[in-house]
């Protein structure tokens, strides 16, 4: 009887050691549950998935794909490992986030509105190379922005919740909003974060500074930010907003400053590849007695 | 008496040898011509710059900010050595070669539509992280295209005219199309890249695959690619087009695969930055005797 895992796709490189069982979460589960030590929960599946811990007496190591993992703490035997998906959508959030600002200084509203009605006109544009950009929240998602940024010429200025070497505090945001053209947030929603960027904040932003947040909408005042592009004294490019989803009737959408996409900065293809590799590593891990990446308990 | 430098800005930083004079080429040329050693022609000002060259008689170099430069030298006096502007343009047509690749990829045109009526639906999207991106045009602006695309984590394939090390030559494009998830075309207008990408070529690209033009429209065949687009099998993103302006009424402008720019890739606010620290190192050079960069003559 060899041990086997339980994996969502069948497309893996698993380790000789480990017999593979394949389930995606949808019909009913597989053969073989009794033997299955490491199990890989399939991906916005909805609660099936979550229903198979009783039925896996083997069971020792958990991978969950995505970041955040507190619903599973209570379902999970004791002594059952969980490793989190941590990482698996950086890289998607900061290509979203790199479209939105370069739709924006590249003026893509503009464009779309000419090509709709066949128009070749030119017009000079802002860029992004050689801006000064706060990056508000300098996490993983917040590097892999930043890494965007550098090949772009862009100077990055990072902040966090508190200053550390070569990264500002959340406290010096009075002394750096004044000098920023673009301010970026990928920040989670946290009573610290909640209205940090205020009618006051985005007061002392110069004339045409960009926001950019694609981490929590109730970081950014929806009000003042709406005053302040409707006043064409601000631009905004959002992948959240507060309210969420925005009303249809808000005035934010129509604003000529603004372009908001629904909260799909994570949802990408560049998921699976990540997720596939991820997995591997881990099968691989487990087969050899490795601790795993990601180990959240 | 001092050597001047004939400059377009007052804010540059002049070596204390050189006296600067300042005019942008608009209005009446200043006073102190006879003196002028180092000339650095306005950019964009149209012909009148080009007329003082006769007004220079201790002229020695000239500065062009434009890549190009063949119609200065039957005008500049002989001995007079001449610096091009290369590379001054090459971030602004890499940045927006990604705005438009990820515009494309991340449905930017779809959520340009819903923003216009306040609707908040969610898709998936593709991504460019982990494609493969065929780069057709291997300068500097082809290598600040791969910066770019390197931070994103694609996978990029050079393509220049004759392979090398490292770098794919034109004659392998039937093997390396069927396997692109994207072209990048930065190729300049001559008899070898005219009808590069023609019906055969688009033909064998596979299924979605997206082509990005930011070079000279007469690469691509653009009835075939046209007919693809439409046809829903490529997708395309294009700065420049065949023929140029495209005319009001042709269909690729209102195709839902088809984003369109008014060739203005290399119109944006990062060249003066780049163009003022260009001058400021060759007037450096030139104060202390030094070959200046660029040099074409």
């Amino acid at each position: 009887m060899t041990a086997r895992a339980l994996v969502p796709w069948p497309d893996l490189s698993v380790p000789a050691e480990l017999g593979a069982v394949v389930w995606d979460g949808r019909g009913a589960p597989p053969d073989g549950l009794a033997e299955v030590e490491f199990y890989v929960l399939p991906y916005d599946a909805g609660a099936e998935p979550l229903k198979l811990f009783p039925r896996l007496p083997s069971l020792r190591a958990v991978q969950t794909l995505s970041a955040g993992y507190d619903h599973l703490l209570p379902l999970l035997p004791d002594g059952v490992r969980l490793a989190s998906g941590r990482g698996l959508h950086d890289l998607s959030v900061a290509e979203h986030t790199l479209a939105l600002l370069l739709a924006s200084q590249r003026l893509f509203p503009r464009w779309f509105t000419q090509q709709r009605i066949g128009a070749w006109d030119r017009v000079h544009t802002p860029s992004l190379a050689d801006s000064r950009v706060l990056l508000l929240g300098y996490g993983s998602i917040g590097r892999a922005i930043e890494r965007y940024l550098l090949a772009g010429e862009a100077e990055v200025i990072p902040v966090a919740g508190t200053a550390r070497p070569g990264v500002h505090g959340i406290a010096e945001l009075p002394e750096l909003l004044p000098a920023a053209d673009i301010v970026v947030l990928v920040l989670p929603d946290t009573p610290q974060t909640r209205g940090l960027l205020g009618a006051a904040e985005l007061a002392a932003l110069p004339d045409s500074a960009l926001v950019v947040n694609v981490g929590r909408g109730t970081a950014v005042d929806t009000a003042a930010l709406t005053a302040e592009v409707a006043a064409g004294r601000l631009r905004a490019a959002l992948d959240v907003t507060d309210p969420e989803p925005l009303p249809p009737d808000h005035p934010l959408w129509t604003l000529d400053g603004a372009i908001i996409t629904p909260h799909i900065a994570g949802g990408s293809d560049s998921f699976y590849p990540r997720a596939k590799r991820l997995t591997e590593r881990q099968l691989s891990r487990f087969a050899s007695g490795v601790e795993l990446e990601n180990l959240v308990r």
